[in-house]
């Protein structure tokens, strides 16, 4: 009974128009009116589907909830709803372009979780920079959904806020740039490693970048057995004899790079097996090739790799990007449907590091007898992945007894 | 490419069963899932959609909202996005049954914006009740929606609480319970007056019912013209003798009751034209029957009625009720989704006095030549409705220039 003409809404003209680049006008076209709806899931057509849906019926729900609140998870769409949310501090490359320049990203990333897992998510873009005011929101607005993707929230504050939040809420919570982007780097290390013939652990790894991704990755790949781990800022080697470091750094400093090697980009690529490149910045070619034979570069920055892929591709034996147009796409969106939907199946209580092991490996497990050196990651559009990781992630809940 | 099996949903199997009494079993069954999804407006099926939609297209959209914020109108959903929000302190009959309990009655509400008026709608509910908290928390959340639907908060809070979201949040703010009662009540006394002959203005009005709907149908009353409006709460007439009275309520002895009467609803009925009850108090039909001849009683507690329709009609000329199953059922969704959607449509930045009456007069244009005293508002689900009211909101908001 849509009674009032819908006002143009994205159309998909733009998407279907087909090859060629992408021009400016075809992505404002299909921005245009936003590209998310909220839909009934029964029509409303009938004095009796009213009765049902509103008053009176819809009493008798409510007054279940109130006698039994678990009830709500089962009656109302909480148990598949996830909120992302962001304070557009640290959108995409753009920086701290605020939240309602935000939005568009994250109207995005609720299009993704519908696609990939069937998820519904709201944006919720806050006003706010303050972590204090940014927890206390979410405290408030906890029974309107069932989990948290923390999405682009500016480093080192993402930590301390993600960390608050999942003390805070009793739901799944996780913020994507961390470790969404560290769950499929991990699988794709595991696949290049298993392609290559080599093993993980003996490795050492250079990150370049020191924000959310950065030290994200460091962390799952210690926690995977990877002794040496070297992470770089723009100042160079996180390292304890630097003093300018902040806690998280600082942290970092002690917990990496057992050699205590010192210096910049150059020191620590040199005899190195794999570069991970999370920044906007650039590595020259004659860096890649001081690695180590058989080394593995993945040069995540978007939409410019930190070196382009046929260069580091003369050195390294795997190469990866960002990039749809090279082999070896990680994209963080092999992860994070998958990942919410497997929590929110079993109605997890957080998200634990085992979950996001048992992630890494279903996204790799999806490659099969394809991996290869040019296919160490499933396709993004594979839709075998969320599924894959889904169940993977809801046995390690359970597991863990968090479900 | 829904990737992952759906999960059940509110089915509408209950709903299209059909005949008889509703029951229980159909209406849980209804509920199970909740009754709303988010879906994309254009699918994610190809490297291309997915390049436009997020990254890196999607940057060229946020880049130039960050450059200009009003863009987010045009190219985010906000525009059409109501913020349906509750602290659960007073829903339906109900009372306080808190936040979860409430997300069913939020979800249907929802659902009516979309069936009705095309608008897309989510439920904001949340844990706290404190005055301030709410406002900030909506203050920050600012940026996520394009209005706010104000439901089931208790008075006295709900007047404090709607007026200050109203100054902090410069878009349409209404909360329903008052104001959309108010304006179908309008709309409906104005049908009745003109079904009879009458003039509305020197009619005695009695308001049984002293919280959120019987406050704002006084003032509109007034508004429209009418002097003589005396409202009661739980302990009698309300008038500056008493010295019980909360702020709203003393404000209010002071506007209307203009002949000073004291006393209850014996005292108020006698020889009054119209008797409005929005409390979920009862009146004797003796009392009915001391009300001034050709009289009009609107009894609208839900889902029983202050007096029933039959032994109300056999003393006043009109009778109206919230009740489907007799003629004259007085339903907010006459009112709010053609409100905001009018609203939104000219981009208000507020609602105004003029937009309430302009929509009241548009509900009753609707029933145009079938005006009766058996027919003085149109059907709830008469999808002419929300079209007129949105165009004539539209309009006043531009007279008021307010959009």
């Amino acid at each position: 009974m849509s009674t009032v003409s819908d006002r143009p809404r994205g159309g998909d003209a733009g998407a279907q128009a087909g090859s060629g680049p992408i021009t400016e006008e075809e992505i404002f076209e299909s921005h245009e009116g936003g590209k998310l709806s909220v839909e009934i899931t029964a029509p409303l057509d009938s004095q009796r589907a009213l009765s049902i849906a509103y008053t009176p019926g819809v009493a008798q729900v409510s007054r279940a909830i109130a006698a039994d609140e678990t009830l709500a998870a089962r009656y109302t769409w909480t148990s598949r709803l996830v909120a992302v949310v962001s304070d557009g501090s640290a959108v995409l490359g753009l920086g701290d372009i605020g939240p309602r320049a935000s939005l568009p990203v994250m109207e995005g990333k609720a299009a993704l979780f519908k696609s990939f897992a069937g998820l519904d998510s709201i944006p919720i873009v806050l006003d706010t920079k303050d972590p204090d005011e940014i927890v206390e929101t979410l405290v408030r607005l906890r029974p309107s959904f069932g989990a948290v993707n923390l999405e682009d929230i500016s480093a080192p504050r993402c930590f301390d806020i993600e960390q608050r939040v999942i003390e805070a809420l009793d739901c799944p919570v996780m913020h994507d740039d961390q470790h969404g982007t560290a769950i499929v780097v991990l699988a794709a290390l595991n696949g290049a490693a298993r392609a290559l013939g080599r093993e993980l652990a003996p490795m050492r790894v250079v990150i370049a970048g020191a924000g959310a991704a950065g030290v994200a990755c460091a962390n799952i790949l210690l926690a995977a057995g990877i002794d040496d781990v070297i992470v770089l800022d723009s100042k160079g080697i996180v390292e304890p004899g630097r003093a300018d470091l902040n806690g998280v750094k600082a942290d970092l400093a002690a917990r990496t790079n057992p050699a205590r090697r010192t210096g910049g980009i150059a020191e620590a690529l040199d005899g190195a097996d794999v570069f991970l490149g999370v920044s906007a910045g650039k590595v020259p070619e004659a860096l890649i090739a001081t690695m180590a034979p058989n080394s593995i570069v993945f040069a995540l920055s978007n939409p410019d790799p930190e070196i382009h892929p046929e260069a580091a591709a003369r050195h390294a034996a795997v190469v990866a990007t960002g990039r749809s147009d090279y082999p070896n796409q990680i994209n963080n969106v092999l992860a994070f449907p998958g990942v919410f939907r497997g929590a929110l199946d079993v109605g997890a209580r957080r998200i634990t590091e085992s979950m996001k092991i048992a992630a890494a490996e279903a996204i790799l497990s999806v490659v099969g007898d394809e991996l290869s050196p040019q296919k160490i990651v499933p396709s993004p559009l594979d839709p075998r992945v969320a599924p894959a990781v889904a169940e993977a992630v809801a046995r390690a809940a359970k597991q863990d007894g968090v479900a």
